[in-house]
């Protein structure tokens, strides 16, 4: 564990912290947000974010205005980079798979599965980690945007109880069915379409995967990305079949970028605090 | 007048435009946010926010968090960048000078005379540019960082009457004094000392310009140029001795990034609005 940044931020700090991560095989990094109380000893709830496609640890932490938020409600904010990074860990030129575009998902395919076990590392060994380190309970939720919509929803689903809250902005609701989706599970988890809806958060809800947790999912309405990639509806219909709380905002004249995040991250936390600080 | 971004953001728009500007003989961009009541026409007071060494029209308007605060006041933020840019516009390898590194003032030197005035840029042309094209008032307010925390109050005492209020972070409040301004002045202006009197704040503040100005300026005590190039104490000494209010908070264990300017700036503005949303 080595310290790479560390800033005063809203009365508490935002670090960024480098490690050698057992899951990934490789040095991660990952940015976190300890509010005023946490910086007193005090042991707080941890609100992970995972990021979308391009990003690393840094987009969210300088671009997502989270911590005046992290630091009213008294929250532990973590942002991972969004894929397994280095010399010798597979890529691709594409933005969309590779270093990158880790879609919060565990490899089964050559070359990918040698590194590529985001799921593993977001979901148990960053939790681990950070519940060692730093003074964070086991209080957790989860957030994210786009690739990292998608991947709070599956990481929330697919570990009943580990995480209290969830929510989106962005997401990519139906991988499964959406050309950026297809192309990383067919890559990453290989072709069958079968093993794809352990992937999914449509397919996740339908399977009943979503019981007790109260989606909120932001979305614009100007994203360029809605129609071809996102489909949040999907998500909607998906959950009043199967009568799980989903609020799925559609935000006027909105886009995919930190504008529209920044926005509204304010109501996402708050979302969070709701069940992260119940005692 | 090209527009190259435009987002939704807090109920407002957060733009970039591009133009050629007169002034500096080189295309220029800038980063405009318009409060919702400027998008239904109402013509409001505008903010400038010039930015630091090596910014563009982008640190500010990405990572300086202002929207939330100027929606909230319904005010117009302005951003440009930091100097002129292209190839034909001198430039120099070190950060600290060229393209990147305007400081704000008119150059005399060659080869900088020709294209760096970004004092008549900022000062001149971009407000009448603004003012024609956007639902701006003629009252306006200047703020900035580090570089552009010197800009900011230079320019509010160069030109009395032009600004209703000013403010700064971590400014460069004595450039005649310090090395970056030194370096600076002796490169744009000449080696002429008595000339950079007419740059440097403290000597401003000195020679009865500050007049009717309430200068509030936030400093980060871990601030890693505070000794060496800052020293706002000099800003608070001459404004006490010329009877000028300044307001010198020093915010403890605080840096020079972005992150100490987010976790401030709603301050900032709200110091601002009182003055530009008087009637």
């Amino acid at each position: 564990m080595e310290k790479v940044e560390q800033h005063a931020s809203f009365g508490g700090r935002q670090e960024v912290w480098a490690h050698a991560s057992d899951a990934l095989g490789c040095r991660m990094k990952f940015g976190i947000y300890l509010p005023p109380a946490a910086l007193l000893g005090e042991k707080r709830p941890v609100l992970y974010w995972l990021s979308g496609l391009t990003c690393t640890e840094q987009n969210f932490i300088t671009k997502g205005m989270v911590q005046e938020h992290a630091a009213r409600h008294e929250l532990i904010v973590v942002a991972p980079d969004t894929s397994p990074r280095g010399e010798g860990v597979a890529d691709d030129p594409a933005y969309d798979l590779g270093q990158g575009a880790g879609f919060y998902v565990d490899a089964t395919q050559a070359p990918w599965s040698t590194h590529f076990r985001m799921q593993d590392y977001v979901s148990r060994e960053l939790p681990a980690l950070v519940e060692r380190h730093f003074p964070a309970t086991s209080v957790r939720g989860i957030s994210g945007h786009s690739m990292g919509g998608h991947g709070a929803l599956v990481t929330a689903m697919r570990h009943p109880g580990r995480y209290r809250s969830v929510s989106a902005f962005s997401p990519i609701v139906a991988p499964a069915s959406v050309p950026w989706g297809q192309k990383a599970l067919i890559t990453y988890v290989g072709p069958d379409r079968e093993s794809w809806k352990a992937w999914d958060a449509c397919e996740l809800v339908k399977a009943g995967k979503a019981g007790g947790l109260e989606l909120l999912v932001d979305q614009g309405t100007a994203d360029e990305f809605l129609e071809g990639q996102l489909q949040p509806q999907r998500l909607k219909e998906a959950c009043d079949a199967a009568g799980v709380s989903c609020t799925l905002r559609l935000q006027p004249g909105y886009d995919h970028s930190y504008y529209f995040i920044a926005s509204f991250i304010g109501d996402h936390v708050d979302h969070h605090a709701v069940a992260l600080n119940r005692v």
